[in-house]
Order: C-alpha cells, then sequence, then structure tokens
C-alpha cells in the first residue's frame, strides 16, 4: 500500500470494526447524562455526534461491517443516529457489564460470521487525522492477521495523568510499524509521566484493540474458560443472552485479556500520531475546540456574550448566557441543569453528579 | 421623643412619604429588567420586595400618607404589590425625567393637599435597623419643618467610591443631631474617599430628602422658574400632565436643587447608622446577603449544588445550578438568561446589558 493511498474496504476485506458504545460520560454531565451519554452528542460543534463521526471513520475501511455494542436503553438512539445500520449490526446489552463482555461478545459474534480481523474503537473518541488514522489501523490489521493482539499507542504530546501508557520494546519482525509490547501500566503521576515520555518508549492506550477474533476469545479462555465459552455460547444462541448475560465478569478487557497477554509477550502495538482525545473532561474538551485567549462556544455562538473572558460555554437551552471577567470558565447551559466551573476544576464535575445522586435527583444525571 | 419610643404614624402628622420607584438596575440583570426593575423583586430573600420593604417601613410613621412616584409599565405592578394604597396615591409618569421632575411633581402635589413635610425615599433600599432609622427620620423632619433642606448622612462604613458624598459642617442651632452642609461630592476615588472618612466631616448621599414641598418647590424655582410652575400647574389640573411632563428638563434633584441649596447655606444633614445600602450591583447584594467563606443563595437552596466555591447564586428558573472550585463567583440563573461573573467584575454587568440591546435582543434587558 502507497502511503498516497488510504487503505478501503477492499483492503480490509474480512477487517470489522467492533464500536463499543458506552458509558456515561459523567464528567461531562450536565451536557452527558447516563440517559444521553456523551457518544449521543455532538461535541465538537460539528454537526455529527461522536458516534456518527466514528462511524464516519471506520465506514471507508469496514463497509458495512460494523458491530456496535450498545446498551439497551441506547439502542434506539444508535439506530437512529445510524440509519445505514443492518438489522444485526447492533448488540444490545441487557445490563453494563464493562468492555470485556461488550468486546468479547462482539468477538463472538464476529467468529460466527467468519470475520478474519476486528478492530475495537469506542464511539466517544475523537480524531482529528483520518487518513493517519486509516492508514495505522491496516497496519495493526496486518499485524493482527499473524495472531497477534495489536492495540494502537497514541504518541503522547504532554505528560498526560489522565491516561494509562504502553511500554513498548522492540520492534516486530514483519512488520516494520509494530513493537512488540513490555507491559501497560496504569494511569501514572505527572513526574512519572514525564519520565516516560524522555524516554521515548511510552505511547498513551487508548483502548484500541486490533486482534483475530478468535485469538481474543482464545486469550480470555486462557485465563478464564467459563468467560469465553459463554460468550460464545450466547453468539451461537442469541436467545440464552439474557440468561448468561447477568452472570458474566464485570471486568475491562486491559484487565481480563491485555496485561496478562502482554506479560506473555503476545501483544504488539503500532503508533498512532493521528491527533486523539477521549475528551475525559471539559478541560480536555476545551483544550479540544479552543485557543486559551478566547471563550470558545460550543453551540449557537450568537446566544453567548463574553466580555474579558476566557474558557468554554456550552448554550444549551436557548437562553443567552453572559459571561464576565473570568478566565478558564466552564458554562454549560442545559434545559434542567446549568453547571459551572473552571478548566481546572473539571474533573470533580464527577462529585456533582454523585452529590446530585444522593440528594434525590438522579433525574438529572 | 424618649429614645426608647419611636416615633409614630401620630408623632409625624402631617409628614408624608414620598416614594420614587425608578431605575432599571442595570447592573442586576438579568435579574432586575426595565420591564421588571429592581424594586419590585425580593432582592433580600425576606419574601418581600424592595418596595414592600420600603413601605413596610415607611407605613409606621406615615400611615397612609403616601405618595409613590413610577413609569406607567410599572404602575399596575406597584398596585398589586401594595393593594393597601388609596387611587390617588401612585402617580404615574408618563416617561422617565429623572429625580426632579418626578419628586418635584409629588411635591406640588403634597403642597395642595397641606401636607406639612414629605420624605423622599427611594423605593430599592435596603435599611437594616428600622427604629434607628425611624427616629433620624423624625429628626429630620423635625428640622424640615423650620424649613431646611435636610438630607439624611448615611455614616461610611468603608472608603466607597460608588456613593456621593455629603461634606458636613457646624451643628445646627435647635436641632442636636443636625448639622449644615458645607457641600455635596461626587463620587470620589478610593483615596480620596479614605481621605474623607479620616477627616469624620463626610458621609454618604443616599438620596433621602426631607423638606416642607413649598421649601423644596420654592428652592426649585429659584434655579429655574417655569420648572417649578409646571410642576405646579400639572399638580393643579392633572390632565395636563402629559401635555407638560414631556417639556420637564431630564435633570436629577442633587444637581437642580440640593448643590445649589447647599452652596446657598440652605441644607443641613442628620446622621443615619442604620445600616443602608442601595445595592447598586452583585458585589453589593452579595456583600449584603452572605458571609465571604461560603456560598449565598437567593432563591430555593435545594437547587444549588457547590463544591469549594463562594460568592452569590440565585436559581431562578428552577433548573438545579452546580458551581465548583469558584471564588466570589456571581451565578444569576433566569428563565431566558443566565450571567456567570465575579463579584469584583460586577460593575461591568451594565455593559453586557448594553450589549444585548445593540446585538437586537432589547427583550432581555
Amino acid at each position: 500500500m502507497a502511503p498516497s493511498t488510504p487503505p478501503s474496504s477492499e483492503d480490509l476485506r474480512g477487517f470489522w470494526a467492533v464500536v463499543p458504545a458506552g458509558g456515561a460520560g459523567t464528567r461531562l454531565w450536565p451536557m452527558s447524562r447516563s440517559g444521553s451519554p456523551k457518544f449521543l452528542h455532538d461535541l465538537t460543534g460539528q454537526g455529527r455526534t461522536l458516534l456518527e463521526q466514528t462511524h464516519d471513520r471506520l465506514a471507508p475501511l469496514v463497509g458495512d461491517r460494523f458491530v456496535i455494542v450498545t446498551g439497551r436503553a441506547h439502542e434506539e438512539a444508535v439506530r437512529k443516529q445510524l440509519p445505514g445500520l443492518s438489522g444485526d449490526a447492533v448488540i444490545a446489552e441487557p445490563s453494563a457489564r464493562d468492555s470485556m463482555a461488550a468486546i468479547g461478545l462482539a468477538a463472538a459474534v464476529l467468529e460466527r460470521r467468519g470475520a478474519e480481523v476486528m478492530g475495537s474503537f469506542a464511539a466517544d473518541h475523537v480524531i482529528t487525522d483520518e487518513a493517519a488514522f486509516s492508514a495505522t489501523v491496516a497496519a495493526a490489521a496486518a499485524a493482527a492477521r499473524d495472531g497477534w493482539l495489536v492495540t494502537i499507542g497514541i504518541e503522547p504530546t504532554f505528560a498526560s495523568s489522565a491516561f494509562g501508557y504502553i511500554h513498548q520494546g522492540e520492534p516486530l519482525e514483519g512488520h516494520p510499524a509494530a513493537r512488540r509490547v513490555v507491559e501497560f501500566v496504569e494511569k501514572p503521576s505527572v513526574p512519572v509521566a514525564e519520565e516516560y515520555l524522555a524516554t521515548g518508549r511510552y505511547r498513551w492506550n487508548a483502548g484500541m484493540f486490533v486482534v483475530r477474533p478468535t485469538v481474543l476469545l482464545d486469550l480470555l479462555a486462557e485465563r478464564d474458560p467459563g468467560f469465553a465459552a459463554a460468550l460464545r455460547a450466547i453468539a451461537a444462541e442469541p436467545a440464552r443472552l439474557p440468561e448468561l448475560w447477568e452472570r458474566l465478569p464485570r471486568i475491562a478487557i486491559d484487565h481480563a485479556v491485555a496485561e496478562p497477554a502482554a506479560a506473555a509477550g503476545r501483544v504488539v502495538t503500532v503508533p498512532g500520531t493521528f491527533g486523539w482525545d477521549d475528551i475525559g473532561d471539559f478541560d480536555s474538551l476545551a483544550g479540544l475546540l479552543g485557543d486559551q485567549e478566547a471563550c470558545t462556544v460550543l453551540g449557537d455562538a450568537d446566544l453567548v456574550h463574553t466580555a474579558q473572558a476566557t474558557g468554554l460555554v456550552v448554550p444549551g437551552s436557548g437562553r443567552v448566557v453572559a459571561v464576565i471577567g473570568l478566565d478558564d470558565v466552564v458554562v454549560v447551559d442545559t434545559p434542567d441543569a446549568l453547571l459551572v466551573t473552571s478548566r481546572d476544576r473539571a474533573q470533580d464535575v464527577k462529585a456533582i453528579v454523585a452529590a446530585l445522586k444522593e440528594s434525590g435527583r438522579a433525574d438529572l444525571t
């Protein structure tokens, strides 16, 4: 594949996209709610929701080879946003059971459909350079065909303490872009992250895995044979989903498969330098959307009047929002709830959501 | 009158209260609007509007001897808030023509009714010690009966640059509390205000005047005979109000009468130490309502969730308001407009109101 020719759905025959569409996006309250989570929103002001953008980005690579895994409560909204999906492209989880169950069930379904390789990409991340993303996915898929569990390692742009890191080792023979993964490491402190960056051997773990479905399930089976068997049983007999689902362990795919597989030397990483953000909170969103000298408006700018203010304003109720003399402020206006905070306190939004639940206002969360 | 016996409506026979109820309270936007100004609002959270509180404070002194001067647009609201007023207790101005026209017309009306003394008190100020206020008014009325234009001089509690000052001179014979006024001075800078306070001879000008109606009109006539004659003509023949009103000069009573009268040695002041605030902006309101260590809520506190925040929150739309990690913040939530600023920028709210008008959103101002 020449670098000037992006990979296509033809080049990636047998490659399927799995899109786990879950998570409440609590730190993006009150935009994101449990009933209407982050991935259903147009957080970048481009007229497409994060889920739609994820689909737009992957469709050139996979055509209609999609499996979206989402909660039952969101199935209708997902189908409405992605009307071109085939009937069996959406798996509706009876309850949230973390990423191993979600991605594992997609793998089991795809194994039965004869998919060669799958790539799992969250529904609520932002990627700016789609051509670079496509090339990276193609490189990952090539390594995955050879039986590796491939994770895409995002080139760090700063010493973030908000992400886990991938410690990469020696190059992988036959796949110039790929390197062996020494280990996955949990979210570090900023000084530790700075050390990681200085070595040049660490990358952000964006939770993007590319793998043969059978390889993924077999890796899971090595650690928890019952789990893998249950997933394959559901895929074989979908009517058993309600019965078997509630017994599946709640565990992230990182802990269930990726970390032990890395320890066993069976994981590789390909580098991603395509401008990635998981929009973890309003600080992250403000950084993604705006420059530091101005007040960024996500929504109808005619509704916002500012004077000597910087930060992010989200006018979401039709009301006029006036902001005066505050730096790095975050104002999120919705019809039933209003958030006012600063970018450096954006992580604490989670606590307000917890407090609302405790005080009997779970209807707002 | 013994200090322990507050003056009553009987003690103050012949004394009338004039209440100019005007001004948009622009710096209290979006609570205060031109269509629903400051005096119609319960800004202190005591269940009574500022107008109602003004009435409550004066009624023990004057019974039903009230004249409220307000804009036509607010006459109905004023009568609704003060249902006990007699039919002729409200003068509805065809247009806003500043305080000399408003208070002067009340004086002309009261002159014809045979009122001996009148006291003019704005509808949108807050006074905490009502007994002290009553005693001060009684002392002012006594001096006014002797023909003086009496202004109540508020004991300054800090070097404010937001108020004009009264420069007081020698004591007035026969009225132990009263002092002659040397001059009125415009709003000073803070350093100048500090010098004023150091001398002990300056007081805040709260715009409270106590005077015989005839004295006031005659003082006006000395400077502008046509103005005084027009006011008396309207009082004699109320049907001429629409015709004559629009020709009256737009001038504040301070410039039209008080300052020249002070220069002529005809003004005295009695001290006021009753806890006064004109609630000029949200900083002033926050200071009045709260302590600096907490976030004060004006309204339904159940709607407000804060974490490490201080300042003032006004939940006014029924929505939940969450404020995190901001000091001295001001958040004012109304059904159609939201203000977010800081206490030290409270004066700049005025500029937002001007900007809204310019941008075609006068409907919100």
